[in-house]
């Protein structure tokens, strides 16, 4: 059943493998799929609860520390630990690794909202079990992660006892055998508080530099004949005992609200208390209820349908599913590399956020994409205070890797040198505005991010024999940096500069008042605008007369060929094996580069050129990244190359839910689940979303008998659905309006389907 | 006097400068010019004893460690103490920061190899003395470092005491206020044994990593009417306490022997031992004699004499005489770049060796010469293996920076990226050859560096429209790193290329059996050869047509340049103050390299270019590398810009003498040392070494009456006197031989003076 995932396994990888894909989150607070109870002695787990954008700062070694280079780095935390619950039978402890497992199923509920694990044990006594434990971090109060757990004796059983724990003694994950997981970074909190008022149990946390709070705030009951309770405090846990005796089952349910300083103020205590008292009249029952209408609200308008093809189906709800879990729904936050599922990346908010991720929210839940702009509109301050320590007179130069804002990436070849992320950030600006027309959002937000990433390119590039330049910075494909001319840079800082200089038009004509306020605070000479435009108009796109392509930059297509071919699989990914300068030595590709900038920006070339340039990097690209088979499905299927289309699609459907990059362990890779929908939405069916308006282009994969998927576009749900003889348009709500179908223009009345071949 | 070099200074800084300044070695043992009884309370001081190559590793730390990054660096160590010498009057401590200074000197004797403080003194509670410090370290006792003191009393003293100590418990130098030098890698010694026997004083040090063991050995006598003499042993230390009474003056001499396990094998103490025993029956004048003697004959080869400026003058004698002290002398220590003066750079040798200090030994000291090849090809297994690491399926990489081998940069763009070392080792090994026709040393190591440095470029580079061309790679400007066809690195590996193959062909001629030794054991076919001298005939030298230059690489023209004029003095150097990428983007030069290239290849390019280059290139070079005004001025020298050329020759004659460069604290400048003499034999007089044979071109700056220096030639002493009317050659020692003067063939008798315009 494709609304719910299913696992089973004991084994220690396939644990940590799903620990990640059991993970449950809201956005705000994530849970990563642990046992109650733990595992057997010797097996690892990352157990983890994060909160997003909850970090402390640590120091950054350099062999060589130059000029510029990030002191510290931010790090998103593991926080206090309200999982643990443990079971005893008459003494004798529950757990998967002793005893009979009789029966065990783990299921993520993504149309309810909720996991569960069904257990049926017996234990080494012989005393014999049922018990289903169900959890949820709710969609509706952001702060709480509940717990509900339901034991059922089949054969007798005196005495069943939980002792539940809440934990601030925790640390960032670390493993001995892996160098790169055994840095002196894990323990970056510290108790701060722990005391017991009223069976609530309070835990806060504080972190040792940013001085960040954490509380979480527990409360747990049981239902049972009769029980007795307990508890004791450490300096840094408290444990509740409840010793239960007579007729069954016997019900366990825990609600812990979690709250933090960059959301709660001062008081997170005392937040955390407010929210509990108004939470805890509910049972688990009218929770998972909650949870049930959010998310038939949210799969109503993002549901995409397959016909034909169950494990595809499967991966593209759970990717939709974990990226709904992950993203911020506050200012506070965005979406990180791994959303909230695990601490690769440390929580960092990278580009993955505005080219893979934001379109998906952008036309299922406009206000979620919002919410990503705003949080990069909250860190223009620091983004302008890096492009000054970069040696720009002005501009905004967003970082490459962050939290609140500060440069978090240690590498700067391919860290800060990724300049692209700043007309990334534009770029997603620009596509919001073309979804919504939103003009108060450009007065408020766009205008300003706009002009200061235009005032960066102004400053970066430089004209030279009559051509716009960029120098030295690195593209999206990591395997060649720190290049001059990179056409993905050149092409989206062109319309960065180029939508800068429009805006300032459409300001003057809409509000020249706020256009003023804004350029006066700005101190913005109309002059600004004019070299703007000028060098957008005047920029340097690099281009081989004889191949037909657009080069990745200027020097590229000099170098040799990397034989693809002829490198063992045991040498991929390249870079754990082979020294930046050899890769950079080379023509091979990381990822998907110039094939993304003619995706993003279909209009700067012609059809030959895209698709000369297709079949040239194809070649050459190893896809070791997992921002790249999703770009080159989309591409494929633009270029009429359809069964190359479906297996790149392939590669990212099921990345996580397959383990195919062997590191799903530490969290998921959300850039590659938004990728599987743009797949779906940008390849399959062709989606464009330009100032001329909406258009789409479907088509099917050989595999599948239809599809079906909705968009929100401007004020109007739109419903296409998609069969091998033809396409069925729907405005569901909102006014008609007119599309382009194949290329052709076509009106849609609202309300009524048109069905096109 | 230009032999002697004299200080008064008592302030800290000046302190910490003259502890360089004044530093003894003889290229074995270093040991800085501190004083023997300390600086005041609260006074920095660099106390160090270094032995050449003597190190420990330590862990790299990085952000984000890459495939091939090093995990270890080497780094020199202050080894034990031996200088502690303190001296009570009646109890009175004496201290040149108590008390009143009467007089005070030091001098630093360059014709005689010894250092001397000369003080007169009167102690707060009014005791007045003169004391005279001297200390050597011995050019023909590599291991011996001896000091005597005679104190001589004013006003009555009843007793006088000294105290001398040996330290085991030494540290590098820490700065808590630097965070450059306030690492955890300070303490990389423990003491491993302290004993006293027979009046030798016995500390033992062994490294953390590297198991490599130090031994010091001493042994102090005090001549005085009477003494008592007593010691104490700590764990790590011994104190020898003289107390003298009677008649003075009273002299205490300190004979310290050090030893190390690279040199001296398993039983350092023994072997320290049966070296004290050799030179104990010394006195120390006698010691002082065998200085003089080394001396002279130091002299008589390398001396320059300028008539007409003593600031010159004893800035050149300096510079040389630094660094006969600092360099290796056996093929276990090669010369680092700071030498034996300081801690900076971790003394690390780097192609400072090659391209700076190398060609002073060559035509002055071939056997030192020598003996730094000998260096390089000792570490040719780990340039080999440092190859491979870099994805090369042969060749040699030599390491950008390393002690034994192992590459010790810990920031690859200016690093390892610097590839062209591996080229300028080529070249030396062929300065060699060129300066003594010696066959045997091709057949045993020149062919086999060559060889292998061959099969590097002919792996790094790759043919492309049939050019060669060499991508993503750093030239000596470190203002532009990891890009492609850098002119100075094709051309010198244009060189190396041709010269593999000229090798090879001379070997079969000379000893075809020897040949397909070396062939057989190295896996040569002769198609390899064919490959060199198809790619160094192919190499591509970027020129560009319409500026009339060689451009510095594919893209530095393409740049914006950076408008020097216009940059606030406090900014340089500039790479303390903006980002590696805010360099890279601009042109901007850290040194010499286009320029460099056309000094050491000049026949690569015609006059007009090497001078439209010059002219170019020096708009935009910072001169921020002690590496770069030196060859600015050859470079003047040669195109006849002589104001240029002294002006530039300036900047480097007194660099460390005027501590110019803010840093000479840290250690003396050996490149820009070297450079010097370079500036006057190679700019001024115009030599060159070429398969064509010597030439000269002699020239005099406008400020000097006269030049004199001399050279080693093919076996042969030559004279060149230069004054304004004339220059005169002799042949002082050795056949007659023919050079070029002027571009004009020259003949030289031996034995007779020729002399010509």
């Amino acid at each position: 059943m494709s609304w719910k995932l299913t696992k089973f396994e004991l084994d220690n990888q396939n644990l940590l493998v799903n620990e990640s894909l059991l993970s449950l989150g809201n956005g705000y607070l994530g849970i990563r799929g642990n046992f109650e109870e733990g595992y057997k002695e010797g097996f690892k787990s990352i157990r983890g609860a994060y909160i997003n954008a909850f970090h402390d700062e640590t120091d950054i070694s350099y062999g060589e520390k130059l000029y510029g280079f990030p002191g510290t780095q931010q790090k998103i935390l593991n926080v206090i630990d309200a999982q643990t619950v443990r079971i005893y039978l008459d003494g004798e402890l529950f757990s998967l690794f002793e005893g009979e497992v009789l029966f065990c199923e783990r299921s993520l509920h993504m149309d309810s909202g909720f996991a569960e694990r069904i257990v049926h044990w017996k234990s080494p006594q012989g005393k014999e079990v049922k018990i289903l434990f169900k959890r949820l971090v709710s969609f509706t109060t952001r702060e709480l992660f509940a717990m509900d757990i339901k034991v059922e004796a089949i054969t007798p059983v005196g005495q069943i006892r939980f002792v539940s724990a809440v934990d601030g003694d925790v640390s960032n994950y670390v493993d001995k055998e892996d160098p790169r997981l055994a840095s002196g970074h894990a323990k970056r909190l510290h108790v701060t508080e722990v005391r017991q008022e009223d069976r609530f149990s309070i835990v806060k946390d504080t972190t040792y530099t940013t001085n960040l709070e954490v509380a979480c705030i527990s409360s747990s009951a049981v239902k049972a004949e009769k029980y007795t309770y307990d508890s004791k405090l450490t300096d840094s846990s408290i444990e509740e005992i409840y010793d239960c005796e007579g007729a069954e089952p016997v019900r366990f349910t825990k609600f812990n609200v979690y709250t933090d300083t960059l959301r709660h103020g001062e008081n997170v205590v005392e937040a955390a208390l407010g929210i509990l008292q108004q939470v805890q009249s509910r049972s688990f029952e009218e929770l998972l209820d909650e949870q049930r209408v959010y998310l038939d609200n949210y799969w109503k308008v993002s549901d995409i349908a397959i016909d034909g093809d169950e494990r595809v189906q499967e991966g593209i709800r759970f990717n939709l599913y974990q990226l709904l879990q992950s993203v911020g729904k506050d200012t506070a936050s965005n979406i990180s590399a791994k959303g909230l599922s695990g601490e690769g990346y440390e929580g960092h908010y990278f580009w993955d956020t505005e080219i893979y991720i934001f379109p998906v929210f952008l036309m299922t839940n406009p206000e979620i994409a919002k919410n990503l702009l705003l949080h990069r509109h909250s860190i223009l301050g620091s983004a302008k205070q890096r492009a000054k320590e970069m040696g720009h007179g002005q501009g905004a130069l967003f970082p490459w890797r962050t939290i609140t804002g500060s440069e978090s990436s240690a590498f700067f070849p391919a860290g800060t040198a990724q300049y692209h992320i700043s007309a990334d950030i534009a770029y997603s600006y620009i596509q919001y505005y073309l979804a919504t027309k939103d003009v108060e959002f450009v007065k408020d937000y766009m205008a300003e991010v706009l002009f200061e990433t235009a005032r960066l390119w102004a400053d970066a590039g430089h004209m030279h024999n009559g051509r716009f330049r960029i120098d030295s910075v690195t593209g999206p494909d990591e395997y060649t940096c720190i290049v001059n001319n990179n056409y993905y840079t050149n092409a989206m800082a062109k319309h960065n500069l180029l939508w800068a200089a429009k805006v300032y038009e459409l300001l003057k004509e809409a509000d020249s008042d706020r256009l003023h306020q804004l350029a006066s605070r700005l101190k913005l000479a109309e002059t600004e605008v004019g070299i703007w435009q000028s060098a957008g108009d005047s920029m340097y796109l690099p281009y081989d007369e004889t191949l037909g392509i657009n080069a990745q930059d200027d020097s590229f297509l000099q170098k040799a060929r990397w034989d693809l071919k002829n490198t063992p699989s045991s040498k991929f990914p390249l870079l754990l094996n082979y020294h930046p300068l050899t890769l950079y030595r080379y023509q091979v590709l990381k990822q998907a580069d110039t094939v993304l900038a003619h995706f993003l920006l279909e209009d700067e070339q012609d059809f030959e050129t895209i698709k000369n340039s297709y079949d040239y990097y194809e070649q050459i690209t190893t896809h070791d990244s997992s921002l790249s088979s999703c770009v080159h499905s989309i591409m494929a299927s633009k270029l009429g190359y359809q069964e190359k289309a479906y297996d790149y699609f392939n590669e990212t459907a099921r990345l996580d839910l397959d383990n195919t990059h062997k590191n799903t362990k530490d969290g998921l890779h959300m850039a590659n689940m938004g990728g599987t929908w743009l797949g779906i939405v940008y390849g399959f069916a062709g989606l464009r979303l330009k100032e001329s308006g909406l258009s789409l282009a479907p088509d099917l994969p050989a595999e599948w008998n239809s599809l079906e998927f909705r968009l929100l576009y401007q004020g109007r749900l739109l419903k296409i659905h998609k069969t091998r003889e033809a396409t069925v348009y729907t405005v569901v709500e909102g006014e008609g309006l007119t599309i382009s179908h194949n290329g052709e223009e076509l009106h849609l009345e609202s309300g009524s389907e048109v069905e096109v071949p």
